[in-house]
């Protein structure tokens, strides 16, 4: 959107366009950056200023506020100039598939749009190449909510490669709707990891005086550059103010809030890592770097379904679902319970071959089966306990389990494997 | 379960057994109380007071713990004695719908059970007699996962009568598993509340050293005698320990851990009230006790189902199921998104008179249908957000609405005003 009221009289005094230096005088406060373009969201007395730091900064512009031009933007090369390689400094692979994080400032016109090529992608967050060698690609440019099956298997190969041609990490730009899907996706489909992979996603775009784009980019290159990790990752703000981010293991971290930049968190366990500046912290437990190769095992059945339980959930539901499908993810109450009716339908399921595989709904804890009657009834209909799993992650793996092999005690030997951390051992009962 | 090991021992070179009052000497600790029944998940060297206060102990018996006896169990009479009632002492309903909370442990068999009648849950708190003078009623005595809408209307009815004939609160224990469905339940069935009611549950069964029903109870009945409230609240303990507890208001609280004693949180408001001993501390705006009478709404149409949309969510599961109810609540991702294909299927539901509701899997945080072009082409489809309302809450809450009126854009409009709180007006982005 184009400036209107106060900061457009002020820009125009100045003669300043989207993309200029501009330094902006206001009371004893002077800010200089790059003029970003207004966003739709903002009130249009705010003047958005990207910094040298990278940061976006909202200044509230008043009666004797002043704009002055630093400099006027290039006309020509100055965003799409060829990747610098520096000597000495590690390869890094940025692998974007589409999302806010993605989304890329032209500031010649203004306009915010996806990054369609690799060079809009890594230009939307110069800072990257402070840090390391950029190998940059736009591999898809969709809206997380349209992501497959299919996507994750390309996503995998495309890291692999990556990462077994010389690149110390992969970052992947991603929507943050299912970013914590796709995290664990990769999570079993990748083995030997000879570096992290990195889901990043930001919950604000790079437009914005607040977008989180930036710092969280700049937190998964510290991990990729400096960290010995060999896991799969998602990497958010751990609070609202840009003090820190986190690194959720893939398996075990959820979007928890629709909007707030501290959306995700990691369910029943810590997350691993904390990167605050150029300090990365671990705690507790996390697989180091291999030696390689990095293997793909992407074969997946995408014949599965989740489905949550609560009261009035009629066995004609559960009936419909389960007769189209190879797998049933339960996401029960409490300790991962359903109505005795559905119980009917587990036990039909299972004899016609369906896995039924119990997770629960509570996100947090861990299912136990034998403490009520309603739990040792379902273990006996055939249903399996997967411990603290998510479901969303027992979704994912039970697709990725039945991609495996195709033999019934065998899915159910993989769903109760802990192949990429995705069952605690510590149980709480 | 009877008692192993060195406890066995101990206990019978006393001659103690399960309901006796035995006083237990170990080291320099001295514990006098009922002497409970081994719970199956307790370790053989576990002996469980049940303490004056109402409070379960755990001892950890060692070579030289001593164990006498200060009196036996009687023998007939004392757990079925007629309920006392005293002067001056407010009336407080208990209506018990069955789950954990409504164990009673029988002293003279150790063995636990569902509460059959009122006296027996009752007597298995007896500390709530101190307080009010109880109006005991066993209402229903099922495990909350059988839970169906016609219970909730039987149990609106059932407290609208106690209160409407002079009792100052209704407390209704509940098993937890879906104890925020009937909470939200009865917030949109009952109407000018004279009293609060209070579902409350427990996470240990009260034969158990960690039992939190005492104290839970306890607060519940606090509440109904010196707050002045007129809402629907879940009472559970605030944090593992037995330090306080959480009143959460019934439309906005959800089970969020499988197995912790401060398993129940408020989502996107603060907890109502926090009860810590005798003190009751309000935080925010809350609903006071009306004059009366208080109206029961209890109509309700159970044609609704509760889809989560996730990657690899088909059509057809949409399909089939929007066939079969006249709503659905569609719990999307971020700010409430589903994919491409899902919004062509949303579009042909509405387009046959099916409601689609739209809220956030994140649980917390707002749905915003204006953000992306996902959300707007929902919109255009005929989806409704509905802010911040929780998924549970807008399945319950549909089919409310669709019992008071057939009229679509009736029901619509319903479920955009805030009935009971389920909408929070602030809205983050």
């Amino acid at each position: 959107m184009t400036h209107t009221g106060l900061a457009a009289q002020l820009l125009k005094a100045a003669g300043a366009t989207v993309g200029d230096i501009v330094r902006i005088q206001k009371g004893h406060e002077t800010h200089t950056g790059v003029l970003m373009p207004r966003h739709e969201f903002s009130d249009e007395a705010i003047i958005t200023l990207k910094l040298p730091s990278g940061y976006n900064i909202g200044l509230r512009v008043t009666q004797g506020s002043t704009v002055t031009i630093v400099s006027k933007k290039e006309t020509k090369g100055d965003v799409r100039k060829k990747l610098p390689r520096g000597q000495g400094r590690k390869d890094v692979a940025v692998i974007s598939t589409g999302g806010t994080i993605a989304s890329y400032v032209d500031y010649r016109t203004g306009a915010v749009h996806p990054a369609k090529s690799a060079d809009e992608l890594v230009f939307s967050v110069p800072e990257l190449m402070d840090l390391c060698n950029v190998r940059a690609k736009v591999l898809y440019s969709i809206l997380s909510e349209n992501m497959t099956v299919a996507h994750w298997q390309g996503l995998a190969r495309a890291v692999a490669e990556e990462l077994n041609s010389g690149a110390v990490g992969a970052i992947v730009p991603h929507g943050t709707d299912t970013m914590g899907f796709t995290a664990a996706a990769l999570s079993f489909m990748l083995k030997n990891l000879t570096g992290p992979v990195v889901c990043v996603g930001s919950q604000r775009s790079s437009d914005r005086p607040s977008s989180d784009a930036t710092m969280n980019l700049l937190a998964a290159t510290r991990l990729c550059v400096d960290a010995d990790l060999g896991e799969v990752v998602v990497m958010m703000h751990g609070e609202p103010s840009d003090s820190y981010c986190l690194a959720h293991r893939g398996t075990k971290v959820r979007k928890m809030h629709s909007s707030r930049r501290d959306a995700f968190a990691s369910m029943n366990i810590q997350p691993i890592a904390r990167v605050e500046g150029s300090e990365v912290r671990f705690s507790g437990h996390h697989l180091k770097r291999s030696e390689g190769p990095v293997e793909v095992r992407d074969k997946i059945d995408g014949r599965a379904s989740l489905l949550h339980f609560y009261p009035g959930f009629e066995e004609e539901h559960f009936d419909l679902i389960a007769n189209h499908v190879k797998g049933v993810v339960v996401a029960g109450t409490g300790l991962g319970h359903v109505s005795d009716p559905i119980i009917s339908s587990i036990r039909k399921a299972v004899k016609r071959g369906v896995h039924v595989v119990v997770t629960t709904q509570c996100l947090q804890g861990t299912v136990n089966l034998n403490v009520y009657s309603t739990g040792r009834d379902m273990v006996s209909a055939g249903a399996l306990p997967v411990g603290d799993m998510l479901p969303e992650t027992a979704y994912v793996k039970l697709m990725w389990a039945m991609g495996q092999t195709d033999d019934y005690v065998e899915v159910n030997k993989l769903m109760l494997t802990n192949i990429a951390g995705e069952l605690t051992d510590r149980r709480e009962l």
